[in-house]
């Protein structure tokens, strides 16, 4: 297959050390010492044949900085938009380059800002989707089981409950992508056993979604054909790409092809997954000390508990008493502090900070 | 009078924007941007003859920085002590400085670095003070009328109520000096009236503090005789005065004289008085904004409220969401974050970076 990492993202939520020039795929999250590009590249590495690298697809400011994080070593293949654009615009063009190098071969997208453990799972969940996507002609996406009522992340519904699936690997089919959930809802779902969490990775052939962009966006269809059509004549005629590129709705790929595809599974996945969506899920992939604390920074901390305390590029010392549930977040220009609960708040005061 | 200031406070209270080197005296804590030392000396400048500049009682190390954050406006006089001492060594030793210049004129004593409002009231209160340590020959403190259960000040006690004082001058026997009470004695004493703040301002003539080292402190008595015939003979042979200051036990003058003193008198000011003594305490003396919060910093605050924000000498953005009652310091090295409840316990966090 031919795995394509998404990893135009902005990454407002991981603010102050996130910024637009340095997105959450930059940032190094992990407890190993890579960025978050580095870890989704080296994961997929395995996936492809060893003559077709990881392709990566993002808007041209990014490719210097990724380049230079993601080093000489590793092999990988930018797919340069040329503008910031939703998702189905990305996911069509980077399709359609895909197709004019390697033909009809399944195209499995990733988020490039995820974490994974379980590298064997993984790839064994991927090659199945990989098999299912060239033979059934579906879409394939993969679902997470739920372990709690969350409501930061969509839910995929399936026909029958997947609560058995142990370590067997099957595709369900899709009955509907359900938005964020509120608390009741997202509780209801881990209750029925018939939900999953939309990890954001998807796998099809070309021609799956051309079929699809056809019946539900003929005008997408439209623009794709012409895209299709100058790569296939010259690949190096960027500004006509440039054109089309620009003219295309940006819409989401859930909202343009996923909802409305006639033919959607999803293969329940085996592995462990975290979107780290905001600095309070950072505990589900990085180690706590005895009080629940994530710790990353110079700290003296007194009776701190369930907290997350980060500091990036500041030699400041960070103190604090007596705090539960406490994000602090400190770099050279700005400083975050701010209950554990409202973590997914950080977008909204970027956007202030914005307008400001 | 000859007022003299004690300006050798360590003030780790303010902790990370106060250091050794930059102790609570130095800081622009009010909102007028004085530093509380520039404060104090503007304060008692009226008090004294034109010949006869305010006094300050420092180690030798803090008159160079005093010295530039004055100016050469102001008109002080400074008496350097050979090391840093407790109260009772640099009280007589600055008593012994002052009537070799002076005779036995009353002098007053002041901390460097509390608030005062109601200047007129505040020398109304001081030169009916000296009147009384001249005429009865009395140590005359002054002493503040509690307005909530304070656990943070000292108290005096006197035998009668005072609390019908209204804007009438008055001295009172003091029974006894109280250490820092539980809430459970604090209430007790706001109840029953008798009890004021200890302002730490007092008044005596150099006489009446001899007479009672004489017969309290027989073993400072006799240093102080040595320091006394020195000044006399020579102001100039500090090493002499340095070996006997250096010998003088290190004990607070509360203890070393006043509790057990023969005659003390409190007078109950007429004037608006906060000691600070830790970040919590800010409100006190600075305005605060609609949502109760001082504010002294680049901020963003998305419901935040009764909180202290403020950053030293940082040109970094404070972003804080959702928080009440907390303090948030930020300087160019180190950061603190604390509810207000344990802004006394700053103290506690910089013994414990000392250790470390």
């Amino acid at each position: 297959m031919i795995p394509i990492i998404l990893a135009g993202g902005s990454g407002t939520r991981f603010w102050p050390m996130s910024r637009k020039e340095r997105p959450k795929q930059f940032l190094k999250l992990l407890d190993d010492e890579r960025a978050m590009i580095e870890a989704t590249v080296d994961r997929l590495a395995s996936l492809s044949d060893e003559d077709r690298p990881v392709q990566i697809v993002c808007h041209s400011g990014l490719v210097p900085p990724m380049k230079e994080i993601l080093g000489e070593e590793r092999r990988v293949q930018f797919i340069e938009e040329p503008a910031a654009r939703d998702t189905a615009p990305a996911i069509a063009y980077a399709t359609a380059c895909a197709e004019a190098l390697y033909g009809d071969e399944p195209i499995a997208f990733f988020p490039a800002d995820h974490f994974v453990a379980g590298q064997k799972a993984f790839e064994r969940c991927l090659r199945f989707a990989a098999e299912r996507a060239e033979e059934e002609e579906a879409i394939i996406t993969l679902g997470i089981p739920p372990t709690r009522p969350e409501t930061g992340y969509g839910y995929i519904e399936c026909a029958e409950s997947i609560d058995d699936i142990g370590t067997e690997l099957r595709a369900e089919p899709v009955v509907r992508f359900v938005e964020k959930p509120d608390h009741t809802r997202a509780l209801q779902y881990l209750r029925e056993g018939r939900y999953l969490w939309n990890s954001g990775i998807f796998v099809f052939r070309p021609a799956t979604l051309w079929a699809e962009l056809q019946r539900q966006q003929p005008k997408m269809w439209n623009q794709v054909q012409k895209l299709r059509q100058t790569l296939a004549a010259d690949k190096t005629n960027t500004d006509e790409l440039t054109e089309v590129f620009n003219d295309m709705e940006p819409i989401s790929i859930d909202y343009a092809v996923m909802e409305g595809a006639n033919r959607v599974e999803v293969i329940p996945a085996l592995f462990r997954w975290s979107d780290i969506g905001h600095w309070a899920a950072l505990d589900e992939v990085k180690d706590t000390d005895a009080d629940g604390n994530v710790v990353d920074a110079d700290a003296l901390l007194d009776e701190v508990t369930n907290s997350v305390v980060v500091s990036h590029e500041s030699q400041r010392l960070i103190a604090a008493s007596g705090l539960d549930n406490m994000v602090i977040v400190d770099t050279d220009d700005a400083l975050l502090v701010i209950p554990r609960n409202r973590a997914q708040k950080v977008r909204d005061i970027v956007e202030r900070l914005k307008e400001q």
